[in-house]
């Protein structure tokens, strides 16, 4: 009986610069990152295959652990995955790690949870190095305040005020945050939330919120009363999305840890 | 008596990628630090300065605490250089901070040392994210036996190994190396090196060289040998210019600590 291997699936963990990309989501004309892997299964493997993600990005954000999937007739081995799709992607796109996986398998429904970091470059003058993955904030921030905000994040709770852009596929507003925390590093402040799932530009419009925290311009208790008055668009601004990362998904079982010879 | 007024003397600290330029030092009709520098000085103060650097480094290199000086006869006060340059600098350059500083002040010879990082991704897949900004190698690095190499580097020695390049203003290949050490930080493998001054090349072709260390291609004793016969060029390959950075030049007395009023 051979026939599982008819159709394999494969996921892989994928970093990306988005500077120059409009969004994970392919659109027609313009570049995206599923496009570019798209195009370069093709040139691999010679299927023409979409790929499901984990986690859509919007334009301009980064990713160090994006995970895609796709199901392929292939039978190469997974090993020779990570250097013919690299080959054929752009430079600021790289696959770093690939699994063989259940045919049942899917990225999206089962992630347990997503970790995002908002790099803010706090100083008085811009940088040329983090030019492109940091958003600067001059005014010095209060971390110890913003690491207050923080704390009301944490939990399920309905995020409905630091949801902005597509609403048309949010049926609920409540997600479970489980961690949020601000910690400095020499110039950079740097923001990490890790929860089930997040609502359009929810990490962005909190990174602009807290901000306004650390700057002193909202108090944190501000920070709690716009939280739970529940209203689309009044937390914010959007920040920047240069300074935002996707870092990780995390799944029941690790990837590293499926026995691929049982599939 | 207003007569040290009319010559100041300005130091910046700077940050660069270096990707795109043909190094610091100005040459006619390609890109280079100091050609961009100098112009946006010409605008911001109507003077045609030229800069003084404590360290120049190759094409590709990158700064995160290069430090330059000049001569102006301009009485701007010295709070608006940082972002009058800034606005006419291109966004790979940055100035990060300025001094006033005695006219008798040599940016080059009163240093009394350098420091640089070498940034190794020491990874199975290529990155996309810093690919500008460090050396992949493959094969899993020996960061112990690095270190008993790097020991060997640290003191008083003669380096005349570890020379290639411009070799024409070279008296004496001897050096006095501070600091020279080796860690892992995830998948980056770090080489921050400390002397009073530097060789061309000689940071690149010590990774060259360690990296060899690391893979078990030689020995630390081999290492250590190389480096008593002192001869140019035995020591590499030269690692490429991309991975490396000059983080910061150290004088007697920190700039921060100078009393400008008192100039």
């Amino acid at each position: 009986v051979r026939s599982n291997n008819s159709s394999n699936k494969i996921v892989l963990i994928i970093e990306y610069e988005g500077t120059r990309y409009h969004g994970f989501q392919y659109q027609i004309g313009v570049p995206t990152i599923q496009g570019e892997i798209e195009k370069a299964l093709l040139k691999f493997i010679g299927e023409r295959r979409r790929v499901m993600t984990a986690s859509r990005t919007d334009a301009g954000v980064h990713a160090r652990g994006q995970v895609v999937s796709f199901r392929t007739q292939s039978d190469r081995s997974i090993q020779t995955y990570v250097n013919g799709l690299n080959y054929y992607l752009p430079s600021d796109i790289a696959v770093r790690e690939v699994y063989k996986v259940s045919s049942e398998f899917n990225v999206r429904r089962e992630a347990r949870s997503r970790e995002y970091r908002y790099c803010i470059l706090n100083s008085m003058s811009r940088s040329a190095i983090s030019r492109y993955y940091s958003y600067l904030v001059r005014g010095n921030l209060n971390i110890e305040n913003m690491n207050l905000a923080c704390q009301a994040l944490i939990g399920t709770h309905d995020f409905a005020s630091f949801l902005t852009g597509d609403m048309s596929n949010i049926k609920s507003t409540v997600r479970n945050v489980f961690q949020a925390v601000v910690k400095r590093e020499e110039e950079m402040v740097l923001f990490d939330v890790e929860a089930n799932a997040f609502l359009p530009h929810q990490v962005r419009n909190t990174v602009g919120a807290l901000i306004k925290v650390g700057l002193g311009k909202i108090t944190v208790n501000d920070f709690i009363e716009m939280m739970e008055e529940r209203k689309p668009g009044l937390a914010g601004p959007t920040a920047p999305a240069r300074g935002l990362y996707l870092m990780r998904v995390n799944y029941p079982v690790p990837f590293q840890e499926i026995n691929n010879e049982n599939l």
